[in-house]
């Protein structure tokens, strides 16, 4: 079969790989009907060391299961099923907690001998926790938006969850990617009361406002945040989402929250060392996120999804094959597209 | 009248001060009955540079009301009160919501004209909303645990609510110190399951143990950490409660907590950059806490001391008159006392 390999920093490729089998009686293999490019693959397509080694990559994936291992009971071959960006048991304590990313037998796509989300089919590890049977055909018009639950929607999800988002917050979010966007819509269905989206790319924002944004805030940095502090009375919003990943767009979350606020991220941190000194102590601001447990997530946000309540799949804005990967690689580092949609 | 100042680094002073008097028609004179020294003070009294000019400290105290201003209605002469370590007006939208320290009226004792509490009296700005009224005589046995009130207990409290501890929690307790037993104090009130204190001055650890901790653990830095995972079946506990504000006990917090967790801190931070990037953001570790808005808790917590359900004040284990205050600040400098009640 063919599946998309990461070569080096720029250099992606679409190759002949070994078919997926069942190798563990937990396993099941899945025929990807849709799958994507996510802004976090942008972090090894700008950085990754040429090694010389080809790399399995992509995380999302929805598609239909053609086989599975003898202790898989919850599936069955023509179920169509979206997986969550971490495969996870979902039986264990943390998994019990809605922390499926810290399961002990869990692990990321494309890493330790686990097929990469972006190519014709992949071996699915402990299927019965990580596959969500969805009640859809293979040609649903609903697949982009169910495609986002395996990553970029659950993920906003669970910024606005974790920063605590409810009915009457306040709410700034910094990033008008998927994930930002996807945090927007997030934030309104929960309820929050205003939401300031940060973001200077006009189709973006514009969806941004479709997803429930009240305010759009172009500037960045310092003026960015005396923006969001001049639209409320000076103080900020009770909650920041963060879905960037970088050292300044953390900065400029710590200064749009208001005090006693929470800082929530999900944009995987480029950083190591962040500024959690006396300021943030003194105003007792909170900083909380991390990278989603999104299985936790699925069931609670697909019945918004399959009637319609929520489109989070409008973020898709390009549609390619498989072949055509590479490009869509090269049009989302170039903002040319926001997210890409694949049917390999 | 006296009251005690800052020189600089080991510099404390005992002088006459001028008398407070009424400037607002919001103060109100406080005479001090008990005040005390804290670990904070020790931050300045380590490494205050040496201006020649001496700055008023303490922020710890309970007293008598001896005046009040036109506008104080709450209060009259001869009312035993007690005042949080940050005043406050108790009126506005962050003191409704609990976060006094964020008062825009409110600030520090000893800072912007208003007295450090380590003096015969204080005049107290926006007394009403400052002060709380003690059911207790002059001469109460409780005096040493109803000044808890003013800062420590109320501080290892917050700790404990700002972490989530309740009913089933695992707690490690970073630091032995006055606020560490305090944290200790209020996560067993508040039901924590298992609390690890990590703390190595026996004393200390031994008021740790008749305040609720269930393990005591000596080691520090990683042994400390490996320590708190051998005890929790490799994987941490739900919270740590930081009390110390350097930056290796931040790192021991982040160590020791378990996935999905929360770190909570409340020892000044003695750093401006902390530890914050993948790994925290992979665990989906939380980091909260910050500086204490006492008078939140005040009422809370007063009926468990009035009827002795926790002693906080057996913390203090030397008592000096106004002029040993130096050699307070000495002997708990070289930790030869865990903190120092004064009768001025």
């Amino acid at each position: 079969m063919k599946a998309t390999l990461i070569y080096g920093a720029g250099d992606i490729r679409v190759e002949d790989v070994p078919d997926p089998s069942v190798q563990e009686p937990t396993d099941a293999v899945v025929r990807v009907l849709r799958t994507c490019i996510c802004g976090s693959d942008l972090w090894p397509y700008g950085s990754r060391p040429a090694t010389g080694e080809g790399e399995r990559i992509g995380h999302e994936f929805l598609g239909v299961v053609e086989e599975t291992g003898a202790d898989v009971s919850r599936l069955k071959p023509g179920d169509v099923v979206v997986a969550p960006f971490a495969y996870a048991d979902n039986t264990c304590q943390f998994c019990t907690e809605g922390l499926h990313t810290s399961c002990p037998r869990g692990g990321y796509w494309g890493a330790d001998g686990v097929d990469g989300a972006q190519g014709e089919a992949v071996r699915a590890p402990w299927a019965d926790g990580t596959l969500v049977k969805l009640p859809v055909a293979e040609d649903s018009v609903l697949l982009p938006s169910l495609l986002t639950l395996a990553d970029v929607f659950c993920t906003g999800h669970h910024c606005a969850v974790t920063a605590g988002v409810g009915s009457g917050t306040t709410v700034t979010v910094v990033g008008d990617g998927a994930v930002g966007l996807c945090a927007v819509l997030a934030a309104r269905r929960l309820g929050a009361k205003r939401i300031l989206l940060m973001g200077r790319h006009a189709s973006r924002t514009d969806l941004g406002r479709d997803f429930g944004a009240t305010d759009v805030i172009p500037e960045r940095g310092e003026e960015g945040i005396a923006r969001v502090r001049e639209l409320t009375d000076g103080e900020g919003t009770h909650t920041v989402l963060e879905c960037v990943g970088t050292r300044p767009a953390l900065e400029t979350a710590f200064g749009a929250v208001r005090d006693g606020g929470r800082v929530s991220r999900v944009g995987v941190p480029q950083y190591e060392e962040g500024p959690v000194g006396r300021d943030m102590f003194l105003r007792n601001v909170t900083l909380t996120g991390g990278v989603a447990p999104a299985r936790a997530y699925i069931e609670e946000l697909l019945p918004d999804v399959l009637d319609g309540a929520v489109e989070p799949g409008r973020v898709f804005d390009r549609t390619v094959g498989l072949d055509e990967v590479p490009d869509g690689y090269r049009a989302m580092a170039e903002r040319e597209a926001l997210k890409v949609f694949v049917r390999p």
